[in-house]
């Protein structure tokens, strides 16, 4: 029996009755012969309490006090836990970010993990004790200065400690039994999915699967480290995340799992798309809006430029981006009309988007048709395409989406009555 | 203007206003041309809620975390009240007190400081910043765990830096004007005290005065800081505690004040009494006996005993000592009975001592006899009595503490509408 990490996020100990769960639960991965590392968040709504009274004494609270701030949340939640786990009988250690050897960028609330020096955690698990670390912070390389590694930062610390520690497997428990083939709140019939390689989960991750983050994800195949996504109010087996899906459903004692040639189907309204109409199409007009994007450090998703008309030399160039940054967007653009040289701005929020993720696609061919196929025949109407090898990415309506994302899980035999996932021939079907 | 330490306890700090008038208050002493550090408590009832969280998940939370989880207090409130002076367009920087330098020993909950090395704070103040420290916190100096400094701490806290930043004063501020003649809630016309030395302020904190503790006074006394007690509340000069008290108050325009008999009356409803009941009267009785409380670490107050009477050879001993620690006491004395051979144990928690203090009453023999004869005016038994060169203490019934702390008040001159204090000749009056 090797290390483990686990990592229970804010709704898994939101109060001293979770968190006594979380502690027995720690224990029983004790009591089997691991040696545990235990990552946690701040406890229940501990952060936006925090994030409401930075607002209350200033407007524009500093990323430096900011991070100050907000790491007390995971101070309070590692302590009680390493007490709760004592009251239980057995000994732990809470860390904070900076004495776990957490080794940060200085961009304060987004900061990037650049290295994990763990030997106070290596000390603390060779002397017997589970290592309870707080997640989501670190300290920066060059000014020792307490820094936050921003959302899903949790899941990011677990891993890398993971990756320090040479852990047999990093389980991150959340309130969701694992990853699904589709969001169950949309999609009734969705699927828990037993094994999804790293590069299908990444897909999934940034079409808008919020179970893991894309940041962790990476990190995790960087180094080769798997996954377990599963749930903290219950023992089952969750959704395992690796490069290779054998070695670890056999130690699990558990058959193996096929890959499936769709994973399945992610979906996101949080996104609005922005058309800059009348852009003469010639080169490097793309290159100049989105430097001015770049500039204005946006983050875009989807580029999608038309067909040039002929008669006038003027195309439209499309592309989406985070809502809360439509504004941001629209203003950049606007103030260098002159210099993109264009004719107008369309701005619209009323978006979604569906994307199909499953490594199988790159080889069956009918994916992408019947993709289509199942959304025409639910009426829906497509405005934007993307795809990479492994993915097929739509926009439409907003109002559209869940009808979309439940009849491409059905069309694509994901829904949990099916027997089986639908067989591809060389042709499709 | 050379360097100010502040320290603001957790009612200054209760909520958002708190921080923000108090972000003010230290925004004006910065303008006025000081270099300003600040030591801060955690906000309002924030200590309380997060003791109140350990209890629900642990019976007996241990030391080392429960420094973990208390110290986020102090961390929430110093990145709060460091981003309320940025938005007053000043620049500030919040420190741990691991990052401020404040080393301590390894006694978790009631630590000791035996050094401060807070050279990130110098640097700091250098490059033109506000620095803001939590106050109650430190870093041990073998094992590098977080320590907090036990009751008061936040004071001592700043007196520490102040000595180690060699600060021309340390303000400390409060909810109160200053330290008081009495307690102003027992005595109605309590004077507020313009200057009391070390010494003095000293034996009222050991004598029940709340405002400040003896370990912070003695802290000070030692490195020889000059501490101003002040309201966080008002804009008024407070109580200066120093060796002399020419050079601070002329600092400060106004005239000199001199050194009054009395400095004041404090009370204290906190202790129990315990007798030791039938004694042999031999060498080394007393010994056993606070060997054996002395073993229970428990800190005792006054000790009386009586003269024996001749005939049995048995004497009774009383000593005084804190409520909580009543139990405790009973129980090792009786399990050690045949050892010490006594009769039996009295407990007696309907005590309270009133206690009588100015450097003064050294050379003023009257002080002793006055001090009496008002409490025999008031009509009040007195039941034990201790006295040091510059203090006299009587033990008395519980319900007599204020009516005999009012008329000793009375007595000495004391009272706001006095003219002026006591004058005393050569044998009293």
């Amino acid at each position: 029996m090797g290390l483990v990490v686990q990592k229970y996020g804010g709704s898994s100990v939101a109060d001293a009755e979770g968190i006594k769960r979380v502690a027995k639960r720690i224990v029983e991965a004790k009591k089997n012969g691991h040696q545990v590392v235990v990552v946690v968040s701040a406890m229940g709504d501990t952060t936006d309490e925090l994030i409401d009274l930075a607002e209350q004494v200033s407007p524009m609270p500093s990323g430096r006090e900011f991070d100050m701030l907000l790491t007390a949340g995971e101070r309070i939640s590692m302590a009680l836990l390493a007490m709760a786990i004592k009251n239980l009988g057995h000994s732990a250690q809470s860390f904070t970010g900076s004495q776990a050897g957490v080794i940060t960028d200085s961009v304060h609330n987004k900061a990037r993990i650049i290295d994990v020096t763990p030997g106070r955690i290596r000390t603390a698990l060779d002397e017997g004790n589970i290592a309870i670390v707080a997640g989501f912070q670190g300290v920066s390389q060059d000014k020792k200065d307490i820094t936050t590694l921003g959302r899903g930062g949790s899941d990011t610390t677990a891993v890398a400690l993971a990756a320090a520690l040479d852990a047999e497997v990093c389980e991150i428990y959340t309130d969701v039994d694992g990853v699904f083939t589709a969001d169950p709140r949309v999609v009734k019939k969705a699927r828990k999915i037993d094994w999804i390689s790293f590069e299908d989960m990444l897909e999934l991750a940034a079409s808008g699967s919020k179970v893991l983050l894309h940041r962790c994800v990476e990190y995790a195949r960087r180094y080769d480290i798997p996954i377990h996504v599963r749930s903290s109010f219950s023992g089952l087996q969750g959704t395992w995340v690796s490069s290779e899906p054998l070695v670890k459903t056999q130690q699990q004692g558990e058959k193996p799992v096929e890959q499936a040639i769709i994973s399945g189907v992610a979906h996101d309204t949080s996104e609005a798309k922005v058309t800059v109409v009348g852009v003469p199409d010639k080169p490097g007009e793309a290159a100049v809006i989105f430097r001015t994007i770049a500039d204005a450090e946006i983050n875009i998703d989807m580029i999608v430029q038309n067909v040039s008309a002929a008669a006038t030399g003027l195309t439209d160039i499309s592309f989406t981006l985070p809502k809360a940054e439509g504004r941001k967007a629209i203003d950049a653009l606007e103030k260098n009309k002159s210099g993109i040289g264009f004719d107008s701005l369309r701005y619209d929020d009323q978006i979604g988007k569906i994307s199909l993720v499953g490594a199988g696609m790159k080889t069956n061919p009918g994916v992408t048709a019947d993709f289509f196929k199942a959304l025409s025949d639910a009426g829906v109407n497509i405005e934007l395409i993307s795809t990479s090898e492994i993915r097929i990415s739509v926009v439409t309506r907003a109002d559209d989406v869940n009808e979309a994302v439940r009849a491409v899980h059905t069309a694509f035999g994901l829904d949990s009555d099916s027997d089986e996932a639908v067989v591809y021939g060389g042709t499709g079907r």
